[in-house]
C-alpha cells in the first residue's frame, strides 16, 4: 500500500475561465508510484470549483452562461458583499464575491475520487480534470492524495 | 496503514439551517491515530447535504435564498408529495419535502474526500465542513471514514 | 488492506431515466472481499451523472422538471452544439447534446465515496445509488473501487 499526497498550484486567466489539470493529474500519480488504486482531487478554496467534464470551447462557455444566468455576479444583493453589516472573517483585501460562494456551494464539487489503474485516471473518452475560477483569479492549491498497489 | 469509521450525530436548530462539522470531523481523524491520509465524509441521508464552504452568516443566507428561488418549498407542485397518486416508501410519519429531495440532488454533494496531513484536514483558510439540513430537522448522521498512516 | 476495482456496464431506457445501481454496488462490494472501509463510484463519463438519493417515482420525475426547466434540451442556444463554429473533440456520431454538458456540470456528481461496513455500504433508510442518463441512451460504465480490511 503506497500514498501519496501533493499539491498542484495554479492560476486562472481570469473571472470564470477554466483551467486543464489532467496532466498534473497524470504527473501526480506516476510521481506516487501507484498502480491501481484511487486519486482524490481536492480544491482547497471556497471560491473555485473542480469539474470532471470535457474541455470543448463551447460546452464551458454554455456552463458559464447557464451559472451566471442562475447566480450574476452583479446587480444582485448579496449579504456577503454588503460591508455595512457583515462582521465575520473580514481581511484587508475582501472582495465582493458573494456570487462565488454561492455557485460554488450550488456545485458541490470541492472534491472528486477518481480510480487509477496501469498508474492511469479511468477517465472516459471525454473527461477532464479542470478547475473553475469563480472568483477573481489568484493562486489556488489543488491537493492531490494518492492511494493504493 | 490505519482506518477507523465512526459517526456525527447531529441536529440542525430549523430548516435551512447549516451545523458546523468542522470539529467534529477534527476529533474523528485524531480518534483514527491517522497523521497522513484521507477523510471521507458522507451524509447518510436524502434530504440534507454536505457543504464544504465558509461559514459566513451572509454568504450561507445569500446561498439559501438562492436555492429556495430555484426550488421553492412552497406554492410548486411535487409529485413526491401527491399522496393522492404516490405509492412508493410511504412511511407513518411522512412529510412534504419534495422541495429537499430536488434540492439534495443539485447539490449532489452526499460526500466529500479531504486529504489529511499531520493528523488535520487539509482545509484552505475558509474551508469548513458544513451540513444543511432541507427538511424539517431531525436527528442527521454523518459517517466518517478516515484512512492512511 | 484488500482493494478491488470493477465495472458495472448499464444503459437507461430513455433520455433523463434513472437506473438502480444499488445491488450492483453490493455485489462490488461483496466480490471485493472488504468488510469495512469505502467505495467509491466513478461515472466515466461526460454527459450522465450519479445521484445518491431516494428511488420514488414522484421525486425523480420532480427532479427531472427542474433540471430540465433550468437547462431546456430544445429551443435554447448551445455553443456546443453550433457545428458552424465548433471545432473541438467532433466525431462521427456528434449529437445535440450540449444541455447534458451543462446538465452534468452543475450536478457535480461524477464520484461519490461511500463507506463500507459489514460488508454492506453504509446508506441510510432511502439512500440508493443511481445513475442518471442526460443523454440519449447509450451503453454507460460506473467504475467501483472498494477498498479496506
Amino acid at each position: 500500500m503506497k500514498s501519496k499526497t501533493s499539491t498542484i498550484r495554479t492560476r486562472a486567466s481570469e473571472r470564470n475561465a477554466f483551467v486543464d489539470l489532467t496532466d498534473d493529474l497524470r504527473r501526480a500519480i506516476k510521481d506516487s508510484g501507484v498502480t491501481d488504486g484511487c486519486a482524490v482531487a481536492f480544491c482547497a478554496h471556497t471560491t473555485a470549483a473542480l469539474v470532471v467534464n470535457e474541455w470543448e470551447d463551447g460546452a464551458l462557455a454554455d456552463f458559464r452562461r447557464h451559472l451566471d444566468d442562475w447566480v450574476p455576479h452583479e446587480g444582485v444583493y448579496f449579504a456577503h458583499d454588503d460591508f455595512e453589516i457583515r462582521t465575520q472573517n473580514l481581511h484587508e483585501d475582501e472582495r465582493k464575491n458573494g456570487h462565488a460562494h454561492v455557485k460554488a456551494m450550488i456545485m458541490g464539487a470541492t472534491s472528486h475520487a477518481i480510480p487509477v489503474a496501469g498508474g492511469e485516471p479511468l477517465f472516459g473518452q471525454w473527461q477532464r480534470l479542470l478547475l473553475l475560477e469563480l472568483d477573481e483569479p489568484k493562486d489556488r492549491d489543488v491537493v492531490v492524495h494518492v492511494f493504493g498497489g
